[in-house]
């Protein structure tokens, strides 16, 4: 029942500077609004549509950067690992790894991640029914860590196309762990534009709100200063002026959200 | 823009007494929630699971204890029609008739409906994607009559299970038209018991929130006094007690989702 | 276990000359392959996506050709009915009278079908289980009417797409009633071009194998002499020369299909 | 056009005897059906539903069984891999190699296992559709390795269920590869059973048919002498004694199939 955290970035790290200037303006935002922040940006996409896509500065330069942007704002820092070495690596110098959805039945990778002690945010397969998470995050906090998150970023519905049932959430809350929603990943159209992935981010902030209103832990969302010209998840990153009134819309209705007396149902 | 009103009523007119208490109860609710209330209840239950499933009142029967429970209440009534000339025979008594989901393509009964002068509040077909609701809309408008409602009530999702795709309350907004978000029906699970539809109430309320951040015009949410022995839609029915903390959650989200400054989407 | 018996004819009775020609084609290649020949066409198109589509030639005037088309070729013929008075109608002049998909739960409607004595075929929602077409069949057999026909049109699958689940084949079959499988309506786009419905034609004949291979009593296909100029179903209905290898195909699998000894599945 | 191959074998390798059992029969049923015969086992089970699923009996003992059962059944011999590592060590020892469905997009490992020059067998992802194999084909081929099989394992379908698109079939086809169609992981019920994935084996033979109908290189399907008590993936498993009356009419169907003259359409 604590208020709303915010997690956001460009969905890769493009170079020091421009991860520096998107994570000094969401920051500031995230302060004006009174909601906690967590910086998230890719080092590698490794599940890209096709090989043309570009897939990101490396895990060292990567992780390089994000230890100072953490410094520099004073805010945690969260990035995605794709097998057993990365976790092992990132693990050490990150607040929060994450599981690609893909990849979020893979046994040891689980594990490793569990086993780095950091903070583990899982996203739910677009395959998986929210119930099936319960089986993913005891495979996590079989390694005694159970500094778990799972995240909702959309299910499989019909072709190119995902939706998000909001059932899943408070299913996926009765684990007792907290419940992320990714709000443009959920917009996604995977393999949407042939040869890369196409996303309606017009939407975003509607699921967001809407999972805000059902009741979540944390709302992550990918921005950028230029999403139209982005190397990755252009069609679905918010452009930065929709940052503020976002987050004006999901504090007021996380304040509601929070203070529900509806004992007798979710 | 103007603030959200209630749709609700027991799933059937069991009988005046029933008719009456129900919507006494909901009136008084919707009036401390400062809510303008429409009472809906059915006539008949023209396409059950089973032969074994109760039909309902009957026509007559039925027509006169709606307007008996409109004129006892003060309140608009609502009822669905199922052929022409059903159309014809309530659109002369009722306020709003409503056309069910899979009978939404049906052109002649579109036509009866809206040339009755009534409103006209159409459901989306399970099967029908929120954008092919401009073309249902558009055969009720050719009579003249635009008083239209578009009415989401979930999509087939695999077998037996319906999901509410929240990007469709402001694809079919896009119309023009006041969208309303049936919250009990999307929780049914068609078919789900054999010989009678299934539906978990549980996640009605939850659901109800999410499309009122999101933005609609109108929450419809079928209440029982004793749902698990209703004739019909008693697994997704709400009991009578869930309707307060219902609808002071919904107004306290609506006046933020109304004030919204996002021009920017949706 | 009996050979396969094919069902076609273009979607809608455009004209006398028209529906005879189609006849006179089908029932030739049919006589060639082997196989019974039923013509299938429609007077009235009542659910169109558009209040632009054509919706046919009526009720009187289709019942007529119908007759006529039977005297001269010596073929079954089927059309679907709407509601309850063309269910009386139709159902005392044609061989088999069809239940579109939109209304396989229409209760009343199931009934006159069944009433009228006259074989139905039910076509399965696509919003249905295979396995809720028992409680359809159930209905009509209610009125002493066991002549029933469940026939597989495609499931709803996301958004404008449909998609064929041939488990559901065997799990209709369980009801002891003839399965036919729809090749040309499966392969639909509803709604796919904005105005009107889509398709694929170019899957229907791979799909049809597929169905044969599996077990049916019957393949549906509606043909054209000018499909894409058609003024309903055109992207999905098939070329007239389509037709001889497609009954070659079908006739060879499903002597084969017919011949299965494998007793320990479907 | 060339005539059906069957990939078959238990889901793990439970021991050398289990195997070379289990391979001497898949075997000599391939002969007696005129089939050639490639023999699929794993050495470990890397994404199972909980913890508590066993996981196989490793990579180093996994690959010498199947050497020896390659060298004494003299039949090619298929495994799955599930990292860079495992692709260049299996890729040395087996025939083929095989990337499984939720690994499909990894780009690093498609491409080890490209650059291993084995045959290389990637399962479409229950999430993509089936032109987005295309991407997936070139991502292996830019290592020069055009070796490539495209295998339909089933596609997300609701939550916990699985639908054999077989459209996917031909689509897939249009890139020039071989395509595979596996019957038994197409009945999986994905996490169906809470802690384990459940099945419907029931239904394979019937799906395998349709495949082999519409025309694909080979059918997989996983066999077993005891499925009930299998370490994994027993609900779907076929059973030893159901090989030979399903070879018997794949073999039937596949002629006819591949003696097609129906150039008009797939």
């Amino acid at each position: 029942d604590r208020p709303l955290v915010f997690i956001s970035g460009p969905c890769q790290i493009e170079s020091r500077d421009h991860a520096f200037r998107i994570a000094a303006f969401l920051k500031a935002e995230a302060e004006k609004a009174g909601v906690p922040f967590i910086f998230k940006s890719s080092y590698d996409k490794a599940n890209r549509t096709s090989l043309k896509g570009r897939r990101g500065i490396g895990l060292d330069e990567g992780l390089k950067i994000l230890t100072e942007v953490r410094s520099e704002f004073g805010c945690p820092v969260l990035t995605d690992i794709h097998d057993i070495e990365q976790a092992r690596i990132a693990g050490k110098v990150v607040d929060i790894i994450q599981i690609p959805a893909f990849l979020c039945r893979q046994t040891d990778l689980l594990l490793a991640a569990g086993e780095t002690g950091a903070v583990v945010n899982v996203k739910k397969g677009q395959f998986l029914a929210p119930w099936d998470m319960a089986n993913v995050a005891d495979k996590i906090a079989s390694t005694g860590n159970e500094r778990i998150l799972l995240c909702d970023r959309g299910t499989s519905f019909g072709y190119n196309t995902l939706v998000s049932d909001f059932r899943g959430l408070p299913i996926m809350a009765e684990t007792g762990y907290p419940i992320v929603f990714d709000a443009t990943h959920s917009v996604q159209e995977p393999g949407g534009r042939g040869g890369s992935s196409g996303g309606k981010r017009d939407f975003a902030p509607a699921l967001a709100r809407a999972a805000v209103a059902v009741g979540v832990a944390a709302v992550f969302a990918e921005a950028h200063d230029d999403p139209d010209h982005a190397p990755s998840d252009g069609p679905n990153m918010l452009p930065l002026e929709w940052i503020a009134p976002l987050l004006r819309d999901l504090t007021a209705l996380d304040r509601i959200a929070k203070d529900r007396s509806l004992a007798a149902a979710f």
